[in-house]
């Protein structure tokens, strides 16, 4: 009896033991991300303090975590070693594997417990040195959503629409040739090589060339940010990069699953079909998935008043944002995909229901998140460069996949360009098609494709090259983008004043009368940008009156939008935002009055409203900012001086539309009036 | 050749559907937290909506996870069996256990991993139920540290600090009573019975004394909360609460380590010394870690600008606070003691250094992961009560448990309290003492201590009924505290403006010009109210003049600081804010002369700026007002309009000290007039 529990007492503190050495190794590891962090944090305060813009925030992390790897590699091996037992069991059953295998301890009644953790090919895990560190569930699950949904959120949806041919030509039919050809290339350089030739199939070619083509969006448009390039390029290199993460990893599942089928039946055609379609299926469904809940979150926060609460408000949003990622995933879709367009759902309809609070709420926290999630990610890079266990290098192999790589995206660029320009008024000049080309660069998202799976040499000699590629375009594309830019003569310092379109005065109002916000970074003017451009042909032309002939922008006004885009804004207009959101005007105006029964209900009070103000238009500015300001502001009856808002400033331009367009002079006075202290002000 | 490319492709494959089905069970558990938390939050809102306070969120997440819990018990158990491998092997070796187990399958050069996951107790677990969910690490790593940050963070520090002494008295000397009298009366109980004195040692039913101590702050303070209960009451049970949670940690801890050295040693008195010296070692270890870093921060935001940046800013902040849990955690203390007392530190010296947008942003953020955390681990908890697999379940151990926690707490509180009313000139009443019995319900923290270590039936025991008692007293008495308050006649409804401090005015001040801000939650009242209170004993004067008579508040007054307190208060200010922060007097001007050439180091700017204007007293008013903005808003020359801000505020009450005492009513008219449209303006 006695011995039991002092068994009992030894196993519990051998486990304690055990849980808190595997704590305090994990909190160890944390800190020194965290260090490393405020590293960089300060590193890029000092960097944007003396104006030295050349190496990116990214880049900085790179080489940060590289330094640290390669310390902690030449230091932390000795005293953190593992034992490992091998056994040679003639018993073990292979179908299926046994998730758990428990030991024994009769002396003890004590029994010890092991977890499956996949099977590995003979020599490519290096047990001594296996140190726990993340595995690829946190980055697929916590680091990359945040990442993508910002990048929908923030998205200038004007811009990307108008060049969405472009984008999805490249981003689907670029992405999947440089595939394909960068895996056709890879295997056919791997056959002459002997040593190599034995492990790396043509499948695994194919693999790799899925998870190489996808290129990177953090860099390279945080430099285009800074030197303000011509909003062209910069919606067509973001549009690509964005889309072709979700289509690689798309691709690198289907290839995947053809792998799978491959063993099981051999080489088959109709199976490469069903690839094929599977890719169109898992696509299609993520889209589905992810503008489905990107509606259904508008339609919440349309009907209840949660507004009344902007905390209970942010946290709906970000729960509801993330569990699109979460439904994707377990219903074997593309969460990327999903939460890309989630966030673009969220930006064009939800964003306008949402309370001021919220509003900057969710601008700041996606904001955070996706700072800290990048720089944490290229910090992991850097450091598992060195630390991490199965690691494959082959130099001849390296080189010959940047070589690849660079010969592939040059093939689809130009290739794709020159068809593009076969229909578009306004051609994809030879210099932009080269930073096309230059700025294909890897990041992330490559890195956590190749990190998934490293059970066989293959696989670790693709994570080992991605690593690298991923460092050497990072650091030298990265740091050479401005430079060549110079070279091509690619216009830059593209001022946002010249742009034709409304959305900037808008922001510089809001800007100049929301004073305590004027140290706003891109991506919040991105963010601000956005909202309602599509659809308000009429503030465009209260512009064109502001800043005309700064440069000749003829191609790209007539450049009309394509006729699937017409039909979409239309339905927009007359069903989408009447639905999910507080505009006007309402269903009962724009749907046929037959169905007036069901339009009522989905019209709010304050569309009515609206509504009703819109058609006495005369004579209502000061109705709508006081009835407006009542709206947007609170239910509780407390009359505040409000901070104008992007859905205020948009009111000004929609009852713009009916009153006469001789009175928009006075408006923009109005506006200039409530903000003359600021020396912005002047610009208008 | 070709065989081993094929047998590549097949582990390849296999460890892809591995890594496949852990991403999807690992995606659908999570879509179940986010989804309930999602319900949480709409529930919550329709609560709020129709003013039902009587169940608090927590226990809707309890509620809800519990139901969740059993559903996913009865239906999900078929189709996740676990297949176990039960080596019985004699030549496995105990010292040390190997963590890496390693199956070899020689036909196809293919090794089988698995990771070791601790010993167990022969039959304590079911392996055949054994699934994937969320382990301890991801609690005490992620989840806990932004709760108990936020909570020193936004803890209202001048109430705190004048019932320090009782705070202390119960969350120290009594938890430790607590701990020791419930772990004997267990002990004493189990006795009784011969199915448990088989495994429940007299180490046990201590380490169960300290878990089960640790009463939780949120739910019971939502309700004060919003009832508006005696702030000094309030003060008590929230500073009991949080220091309790460090206590406890720190007991289980020592207790731990106990175990392990008597099992060594056996029985030894100089241990259990050690034991005790060892729990201050860690105390004013974690103290010394956590309030190093947060001047640490206040020292990095005073002397750079990384304030112009907004976004660097807040992420420096959220990661040196983070590190602060991590390095306490890494060098072996408790992160949960250092994160609390930095989040105090950074509240009372980094938050004055902070931009205006990050002064909200970090509120923002900390209320959110706050709100998320706190609501995911109820929801935890009730989902694990039926899905984890290594539960122990015996009626008779949680009625006597219950029982003993009741008396142990009744004991300690009237004790102490008895002790406390010989030097307390306001002494705690019966009310207040059966008030402070009632609301020590277990939550989050008792739990989470409870689930680390499951290894033995003892452990299992302690957890099952730690999970029991919690959801019992969190449903129970949660549900009841305003009942019972009010059968206690305690005194409630106790409107902040008849509080006897200025920070009530200065937070309606601030809320009347800051016209956005109109719907904060307690949580940010809570926060804004404490700035600066400590040492303004001027502004306690303005005040009295205003509110007087409302009620007898003389013992209140009278309670004077304690010398240490006040000792501290008085190095704070001539030292600690003059160094941490940009407030006046400078350190050039508080220090002896003889250091001017250090202090003058120390001082920026901004303090020489506000120095000299201090000392123009008599007609500065506006030149504070305008130099003080200068300062505040940032450093590109853009005049605005600022929000006025707690640093503002600050800086009226500092003038007025120096102003003639006739001053102070045209200040507070100057006030009245610039909020003049807000209707809780006539309330002063």
């Amino acid at each position: 009896m006695l011995t039991s529990a002092l068994d009992a007492e030894k196993i519990e503190s051998k486990q304690e033991e055990r849980t808190a050495n595997v704590h305090r190794l994990d909190s160890l590891n944390l800190l020194i991300f965290t260090t490393l962090l405020v590293v960089v944090v300060l590193t890029i305060w000092i960097f944007k303090r003396r104006n030295f813009r050349y190496i990116h925030e990214t880049c900085l992390a790179l080489i940060y975590g590289f330094i640290i790897g390669a310390i902690l590699h030449h230091t932390g091996t000795t005293n953190t070693k593992s034992s490992v037992l091998k056994m040679n069991d003639t018993t073990f059953p292979k179908n299926p594997v046994p998730n758990w295998v428990s030991f024994e301890d009769q002396n003890m009644s004590a029994i010890y417990l092991y977890a499956f953790q996949g099977p590995y090919q003979k020599d490519t895990v290096h047990l001594e040195e296996q140190k726990a560190m993340f595995n690829s569930e946190i980055f697929f699950n916590i680091i990359l959503p945040p990442i993508i949904f910002h990048a929908g959120y923030s998205m200038k949806r004007k811009n990307f629409f108008r060049n969405l041919g472009a984008i999805l030509m490249f981003a689907l039919v670029g992405t999947t040739i440089a595939c394909l050809s960068t895996g056709i290339m890879v295997y056919g350089s791997v056959r002459a090589f002997s040593s190599l030739r034995s492990f790396f199939s043509f499948t695994d070619s194919l693999y790799f060339g899925a998870i190489i083509s996808a290129t990177d969006p953090v860099t390279v448009l945080a430099i285009f940010n800074d030197l303000h390039v011509d909003v062209d390029l910069y919606a067509i290199i973001f549009g690509e990069s964005i889309l072709n993460d979700a289509v690689c990893i798309v691709l690198a599942n289907s290839i995947e699953k053809y792998v799978a089928g491959a063993i099981l039946d051999q080489f088959d055609r109709a199976l490469m079909l069903k690839s094929l379609g599977n890719f169109f299926v898992v696509f299609l469904g993520s889209f589905g998935i992810g503008s489905g809940m990107g509606c259904l979150t508008a339609l919440m926060t349309k009907f209840t008043y949660i507004r009344d609460f902007p905390l209970l408000e942010t946290t709906l949003f970000v729960l509801m944002s993330y569990s699109t990622f979460l439904a994707s995933e377990a219903a074997g879709l593309t969460g990327i995909v999903a939460v890309l367009f989630c966030g673009i759902f969220q930006a064009h309809y939800t964003y306008n229901n949402l309370s001021i609070e919220s509003k900057q709420r969710t601008r700041d926290l996606f904001e955070l998140f996706n700072f800290l999630a990048e720089n944490f990610i290229f910090i992991y890079i850097g450091i598992t460069l060195f630390t991490f266990p199965s690691q494959q290098w082959d130099i001849r192999f390296i080189i010959l996949s940047i070589m690849a790589i660079a010969l592939a995206r040059t093939l689809c660029i130009v290739l794709l360009s020159f068809i593009l320009n076969l229909a578009r008024k306004n051609p994809i000049s030879w210099q932009w098609q080269m930073m096309l080309i230059f700025s294909g660069l890897r990041g992330a998202f490559a890195f956590a494709l190749a990190i998934r799976n490293v059970s066989t040499h293959a696989r670790s000699l693709m994570y080992t090259t991605t690593s690298v590629i991923v460092i050497i375009t990072v650091i030298f594309n990265g740091t050479l983008v401005a430079p060549v830019m110079k070279l091509l003569k690619i216009r830059t310092n593209v001022r946002e004043e010249a742009e034709p379109n409304s959305s900037i005065h808008r922001y510089r109002m809001m800007e100049n009368s929301n004073n305590n916000r004027d140290r706003r970074t891109s991506d919040e003017v991105a963010l601000l940008n956005n909202d309602e451009n599509d659809d308000n042909d009429t503030t465009i032309t209260i512009d064109a009156r502001h800043d005309s002939s700064k440069y000749s922008k003829d191609e790209r006004k007539q450049e009309s939008k394509t006729w699937l885009l017409k039909k979409w804004s239309h339905f927009d207009k007359i069903f989408m935002k009447p639905l999910l959101t507080h505009s006007s005007p309402p269903l009962t105006a724009t749907l046929p009055v037959c169905l007036l029964p069901i339009t009522r209900l989905l019209t709010t009070k304050e569309q009515r409203t609206l509504h009703r103000n819109d058609n006495f238009s005369p004579n209502i500015t000061s109705s709508i900012i006081s009835s407006d300001d009542s709206i947007l502001n609170n239910h509780q009856g407390v009359p505040t001086l409000e901070l104008i808002d992007i859905d205020n400033v948009d009111l000004y331009s929609r009852s713009n539309t009916l009153i006469d367009t001789d009175k928009n002079g006075d408006v923009t006075a109005r506006f200039t009036a409530s903000s003359s202290s600021s020396p912005a002000a002047q610009l208008l």
